[in-house]
């Protein structure tokens, strides 16, 4: 696709050459992000970052993203605007806040939202979360973490073998981590949760006709052996009937890192989507996990900013203006130390 | 009046010289505001933009306005601070929070707050609509629309001839262009909306007094012949006593092409102060109206910005700076594209 | 302490020669917040500006000394995400939220939250209030602030005669206040309050042991004669049982401009860590003092961004760097007009 100007409303968008040069972005952009050296690329540009829905860390990882290249943001969060209540058209909002700035990033509780708002906007509008429905940058920096963590073993995403683990049936991100997945070669995918909690039937079908061998269990044992990825995830209560039936699940496929060394391999990485639940009841990934260099959740939570950055470089194009603005970093900072 | 370093409380404060002089700044900015150039004038000033009720779009459009000058801007939204509830006035409210910037924006839901904030305030106040009362940038940014609009057919605001429709009661923004209508000589307007919803007697008297020339009626067709623009305005159902009587009103007025092409002259201009409620009972003007040229509403949004950007440039007093830091736009924008 | 790179989460961390040393960097600092010079030390910097516990005025003062410096801002107002709710640790949240930014402001209404904060955090955080315990900044302000308005008597800190007055009992301010008088000598302390609402017993045995000379009464004119500094709080009236057990207090001290004639000497200083209560049945600083001089109490909240500054700079250390980047002040600025 051509990145110049285009929204980015879901993963479908992505060839695999595009993905692989998003990520040649991101490699680009990672030193800045770790405050090794700093740019002031779009000094003068203004995000409107419009969460309809509220999101603390996707709000504020889009807007640090789009800082560190020198922007300005601006920012609304919740639905304080009463326009869409006195019967305004999601295209006539979007004319309107399309006026003051030049991208927008979007939330909203609705699927098909941001799409709709897209298409009466006069500048670029990227997806911060529609709902249950898509949510392109979370699967984007998952594939990106995958990637370079394998790439730290010379190994890369084709061939790759991954456990998810959880709650699969509404997780979001393992469902366009696993649209993503099918732009590769021999990968393999072993799907783990409760038999009420599996991946809809439609994404094991799609991944299988785009030859990933996809397995189905509900052991964690068989599940995480033999993979270079764990990707594990919270039982999503608040999609739940009740908390009561929520609770027939959560703490049924704890890591710890007894388990970790009985069954996973040396080098297998550690990820999730964040927030774990830490609560003795779930505690999807124990704390003494912490320890391991192979956890990699919050390198993973770092990524979202790179990635971040690279959508705004390569939707506005400033790439080639990136190094003529570098400047060096002058204060104290120890962001530099991965975690 | 002075601009450097005044509030900016109520249309009342302007003369006619006032008005020209700022439209004169809001066209030298228009091109900044478009993204054709790029400048830094207000490098290191602080916006406080303190919206004590919320409106996303007027706080946006104020925000970004400051941004675009190259400002910084600290926000406040909502009633969250309960200083006031613990008994402090709003002079020691504007006292200590003058402090924290430049200049501020003040929206406030009580009438008059926002001039008794001023007399605390040791920097410039813009009111950003105090209640029912005043919203005197949505005043401005509407008659700079009429100037825009009428200069691209060689013609001026003496002389115009303007609809007003719907519910000129309640709407803040028709009472005040009404009073700044006062300022132009030869001008027609007609009010058009049901028996109880027309504009305040003593607004009519002020325009009458000014030599406007008024004619009332409740005949749609009747107020749009022969007129330069169509100024449409929404049922404001939130100010009345119950839904079902705002239902009496809604829908009473409808505009659409159809409805334009047999009563309105070729290049009547369409105007509305948004949101436009698009729901089938009430849809003022239909959205068959957007692939008409002369539907300025979206423009009209567009020059908040700009007029916004004027203020701040008079009230702070750095226009002789403008062209100093002056700087290329290099990233992608289609801003330029007027809608 | 070293500041570079410090976490500064309680009063306790501070000796004397921290004070000291901090307070020369904001006498350096004063200028640029009064907008007599500007500088853009800390360009490309990002303040994660977190108040999960509102409070417009410590949130905006923060936000405007990092602008002041010329870093950006990322904010979180208020409880709106709910990874805390969804089972995350502090420690967890730490962990991702110091990858959006260089450096972290916190509030949080639980004792103890922010330093349990710090732990997982990569950046300095600064506490800005963690509940009923600790607000460091505050009494840094304070401190500053009768430091400044002695000096200009030609007196020192050293020596300090005080009069604290009201709701000793729960007012944080001078729990602060009395811990840092404890590094000066000669000090002498009266504590003015209702019987119920005295100072905590640890409080005053703290400052004796630290050679304090303190005093307790519940007679105002008592408390205010010969003393330089007046500091007046308000009845926390939100910390008790019911309203009507506050009422019992409320008004109890009211300072007025004949009762500073009749029993202060002519140069008391007057300070109140505001909001005052303006109330007719509070009023506990009259508003016929805002024509006295020694009235400090907005010069204290000015201070207060000053004192903010500082920390920032030690923090981040680039006191080095401040002349470097130093520019004029082009904008209309009345700021330097010291109320």
């Amino acid at each position: 696709m051509q990145f110049r100007g285009a929204n980015i409303l879901s993963i479908a968008q992505f060839e695999r050459a595009d993905i692989e040069s998003l990520f040649t972005t991101a490699d680009l952009l990672a030193p800045y992000a770790r405050r090794e050296k700093r740019t002031r690329v779009l000094d003068g540009a203004i995000l409107g970052n419009m969460f309809f829905e509220p999101s603390t860390r996707t709000r504020v990882s889009f807007g640090s993203a789009f800082n560190i290249l020198g922007g300005y943001v601006r920012e609304t969060t919740g639905l304080e605007s009463s326009s869409l209540s006195k019967g305004e058209s999601l295209y006539d909002t979007a004319r309107v806040l399309s006026g003051y700035s030049d991208v927008i990033c979007m939330r909203h509780p609705e699927i098909g939202s941001v799409a709709e708002f897209a298409q009466g906007s006069r500048v670029p509008v990227i997806n911060g979360g529609d709902g249950p429905n898509e949510h392109p940058t979370q699967a984007l920096l998952d594939l990106y973490t995958i990637r370079n963590e394998l790439r730290s073993f010379n190994r890369s995403v084709d061939g790759l073998r991954i456990a998810m683990i959880g709650d699969l049936k509404h997780g979001r991100t393992v469902h366009s981590l696993s649209k993503l997945l099918c732009l590769f070669s021999n990968v393999e995918v072993r799907l783990v949760s409760p038999q009420p909690l599996q991946l809809p039937a439609a994404l094991v079908e799609q991944m299988r006709a785009a030859n990933v061998k996809v397995t189905i269990t509900d052991k964690l044992e068989e599940g995480i052996h033999a993979v270079d990825i764990v990707y594990s995830t919270r039982i999503q209560e608040e999609r739940f009937a009740d908390q009561a039936e929520a609770n027939l699940y959560r703490g049924q496929f704890r890591l710890n890192q007894s388990i970790y060394t009985a069954h996973c391999e040396p080098n297998t990485v550690i990820m999730h989507p964040l927030p774990r639940d830490s609560r003795a009841e779930a505690n999807e990934l124990d704390i003494d996990l912490d320890r391991n260099p192979n956890l990699a959740i919050f390198r993973q939570a770092d990524n979202g900013v790179i990635v971040r950055m690279a959508l705004f470089v390569k939707v506005l194009d400033v790439e080639a203006e990136l190094k003529k603005s570098e400047q060096p970093v002058i204060w104290y900072t120890q962001r530099n130390n991965t975690p």
